[in-house]
């Protein structure tokens, strides 16, 4: 793995030069750059939500650094599908410069100009089909369906004299999906019997053994438990799953039950896509959510956002009876959505929550309500048999899911140094079937905070998990500047500390006296002033209570 | 659910009372009160582990309010266990008073008594077997064999003229237990013939449908395991789950491998567990691990904590390359383990550090590794019906635990309101057969941060999160008592907030303005004045910057 950085060469005539900048070790934030002939082709450019480590951080982007300076050489951006971990970061590459087009599906497109509306950016968009094809500078793209757990989404072939690329973006092989639109494998086939020589491939579900089950599955078994259901039906899932919700509302109107979505971005992609086709509702089902609590609550399922336990969506607020709904005795609540690592906690006290206040909450723990949107090591193992790619770049993973694509690779029979496992930065250079990594850019997390992009550094986090972990005590003295004698102070102030302040009355002597007697060695410089605060302070919290909290000592003259 | 605070009535005599000060509600903090005639016994004094919305904090223990004031009329700790949620709270109560009699099984109190020379306390101590009667006080004790996670775990029948308790503590129902010893059915049916007329049950895997597996299970997964690791093998578990070390022990053994144990909680249990003849190391397969490294690579096994992903502990500081012991290429790590919620980024991290170092990770996740301690639905309805009860109360759990184990009770024919779902401070009172709900306490948390106990308030945990989240901003200004002008400042320092604080520099002139507009209103008290920066400054960021740190303002009269 090619952890060192190293400066890429200048890039060679008829070399392509793919360097993915965000995706690899991690889940979230997809991006790869594609350069041939001095052009740029971008593929995906998503965010990364958060860990619990990068604390108060909204989202993360990739590290545009390496493009920066090259924003004309820009051809196009493609998006392979509408999830936020591929288009969430494109309104902070289009505030760099707002011309540069955005090719995708018809949804995955309306999905991007409603996020790029919020932030007042209109962009040059191409919409485009699976089966077509498009020229964009050096770059010969053609467009490939795959079954994702959005509608629309698709894979991406990129013909360059240096080769033929095949850019999966995320996807699954539901062999029944509900659409009736097939990862296609027929154009797979074609593709490898043309000779795929680079394949960048979804990894996220390359460690769980087995097939992924299909999505039709649930159906009947929301039927089942809507069914059953003696009063109010709430379904929780991902806003942008409308293969799920389009299950939710068969299921609802199976029942004589009608349907009012619930949360912004649940009413604002349903609306896109029940506008463009993508989601069909039978007349009469929908309601808006004001007027579904006229009806009898046996006639109701409500659809909404908030199933990752996220504090301000929906589901969160009716938990805490902070939602105009607020779930009851025989009410029913279905969480149709993966739980995704890190969120444990918060769904846990969102059901309980629930779940207290007399609801029934069903979920993937007791009942078959979801299935992942990625392909796991069987299908994997089709893909590879179906192209035989010449090389491997697995994408869209942690390390160990990228590894374990990697092996299924070589299981299928690709050489191993034909495999390669790379990180964010990587630099890919692919000429005449041959892919060798050409060197390793430095790249970081650029962090959004409030209004505030890349303002937040690691150093900054550090800080927020000592204040986090242990507050702070802020030590301030006013001294004379000619003498260095106290004027005011110490004054001692604490939050996310000790209940009170007067547990420090017994070291503010211990302050004046080390101050006196820096003072009196000669000692005026304030800064060196305030080290003499901190030490002082600092053993004794240490001593005395055994805690590390954040010192901030401040010494003024006046 | 009794959630309104109500004071009990005065306890009647011939009445028992039981009121449980944690484990109601959470997984952990285990600690149950009885009273009968004015003495009190505690069953289990254990300590909660904390979530991310309580940072910094080492440990939760039980609020010991209600019997603060009552000491003396203890008359012993029976401890079913000796797991830390059981155990752990224990030296902050004989803190409080430390001659409490504690009463427990050999290992238990072994455990215990290790943890008490740590805080340089030695504990009275009566060690009893299963099958064993002691009468302490007004309390007639029959200590019963249960099979859980760890060996020598009790059940306690209490009998008082006010009737028949059991308690199970922790437990489950493996029939084909490592050492033979299995949850005592026979005395279940003896005790319930007699007549049971409080159940006080395990609810932790309550919701879990069907049976916990066989322990037995992971020994031929782990010797296949172990016999096909080509260099180092190394196993994290739980630092007091016996059985599965002497898995471990008897997998390496079979391989021709030698043990060593890592971590200080390992190396002191173990060693106990050893010395008392609950683990059984054959001849010459224990080595020091100093000396493990002069061993071929493929004849030695690490066994180690830090199986969730603990920072300190053994197996995160190896994939960090902090510890004597590196990983690498051909060695392999198995994680012998749950997966406590909550900690799967940190035990995520973990892998994916030993993935890239080379290391092969096998976990719960990829090979069956890992049972569970705790009954699961399938064997609490073999209680019930055994058992009988004429009244349960679920205890260990969270509410939904809780619930789906009074649920369980109904099924077998248990009236539901027999059922009692209580909370932390929920207090039963049992006589002539008839349980019911007395009265609720408000309980609260006490945080254990460093050597203070119970002076981290709720409080000050959501300043640490606001701190954690977004950081703070001080602003000092030093102002003429008299005049109210400003002698120096304002200066502003941030943490946890931007790069540098030039950000700052358009804001000072506001504050000196507002500070001026307010002296010349007359304005001199230096809070009202802080309150005054603390708006201009508050908007400010949030205008500017859509952030909302916490704002520390200080102005000092000089």
């Amino acid at each position: 793995m090619p952890s060192e950085v190293s400066e890429p060469p200048v890039l060679a005539a008829g070399t392509l030069r793919v360097t993915p900048l965000g995706g690899l070790g991690e889940v979230g934030r997809n991006m790869t750059v594609f350069e041939y002939d001095g052009k740029l082709l971008i593929v995906d450019c998503g965010v990364l939500f958060p860990e619990e480590h990068q604390p108060g951080v909204d989202l993360i982007l990739p590290d545009f650094e390496p493009i920066k300076s090259r924003l004309d050489d820009i051809v196009a951006v493609v998006l392979t599908h509408g999830h936020e971990d591929h288009i969430g970061a494109v309104p902070y590459l289009l505030k760099l410069k707002s011309d540069i087009p955005l090719i995708g599906s018809g949804l995955t497109l309306a999905l991007v100009e409603a996020k790029l509306k919020e932030h007042r950016i209109k962009p040059y968009t191409l919409t485009v089909s699976e089966g077509q094809g498009e020229q964009v500078g050096p770059f010969d793209l053609e467009f490939v369906a795959v079954n994702h757990s959005i509608p629309d989404a698709l894979a991406v072939a990129i013909r360059t004299p240096a080769g033929l690329v095949l850019a999966t973006g995320d996807f699954k092989m539901d062999q029944l999906p509900l659409d009736g639109r097939l990862t296609d494998l027929r154009a797979f086939a074609r593709l490898g019997e043309e000779g795929v020589d680079l394949f960048l491939v979804d990894s996220t579900n390359a460690d769980v053994p087995g097939f992924t089950p299909l999505e039709r599955a649930i159906g009947p078994v929301l039927d089942q438990v809507i069914a059953k259901a003696p009063r109010r039906v709430i379904v929780a899932s991902f806003s942008s799953h409308v293969h799920r919700v389009q299950q939710v509302i068969d299921a609802a109107a199976a029942n004589g039950r009608r349907v009012a979505f619930l949360g912004r971005s649940m009413v604002r992609n349903m609306t896109i896509a029940e506008d463009l086709g993508y989601l069909k509702v039978p007349d009469g089902v929908l309601i808006d959510y004001k007027k579904a609590k006229d009806l009898p609550d046996d006639r109701i399922v409500y659809m909404s956002t908030g199933s990752q336990g996220e504090p301000m969506a929906v589901l969160s607020r009716m938990a805490n009876l902070d939602h105009a709904i607020e779930p009851g005795p025989g009410d029913t609540v279905i969480l149709a959505s993966s739980l995704i690592p890190g969120n444990e906690n918060a769904v846990y006290r969102v059901i309980d929550g629930l779940t207290k206040l007399g609801a029934n909450v069903v979920h993937k723990g007791n009942a078959k309500v979801h299935v992942s949107g990625h392909a796991a090591a069987g299908e994997l193992l089709y893909c590879y048999n179906i192209l035989k790619p010449r090389n491997v770049l697995p994408v869209h993973g942690e390390y160990r899911m990228l590894l374990a694509n990697a092996k299924l690779a070589q299981d299928t029979g690709i050489p191993a140094e034909n495999t390669i496992i790379g990180e964010n930065g990587t630099v890919v250079d692919l000429k005449d079937g041959v892919a060798r990594v050409a060197g390793q850019l430095d790249l970081g997390f650029v962090y959004v905070d409030g209004s505030t992009v890349g303002e937040i550094t690691d150093a900054d986090l550090k800080d927020r998990r000592i204040l986090g972990e242990e507050g702070f005590i802020s030590v301030i003295v006013v001294v004379d500047a000619a003498t260095g004698r106290i004027i005011t102070g110490p004054e001692i102030h604490a939050r996310g500390f000790a209940e009170d302040d007067t547990v420090f009355e017994s070291v503010k002597p211990k302050i004046a006296a080390a101050l006196a007697e820096a003072a009196q060695s000669g000692v005026r410089d304030t800064h060196a002033l305030s080290q003499v605060v901190r030490r002082t302070i600092g053993r004794w919290v240490n001593q005395q209570l055994r805690r590390r909290p954040m010192i901030v000592p401040l010494v003024i003259e006046a």
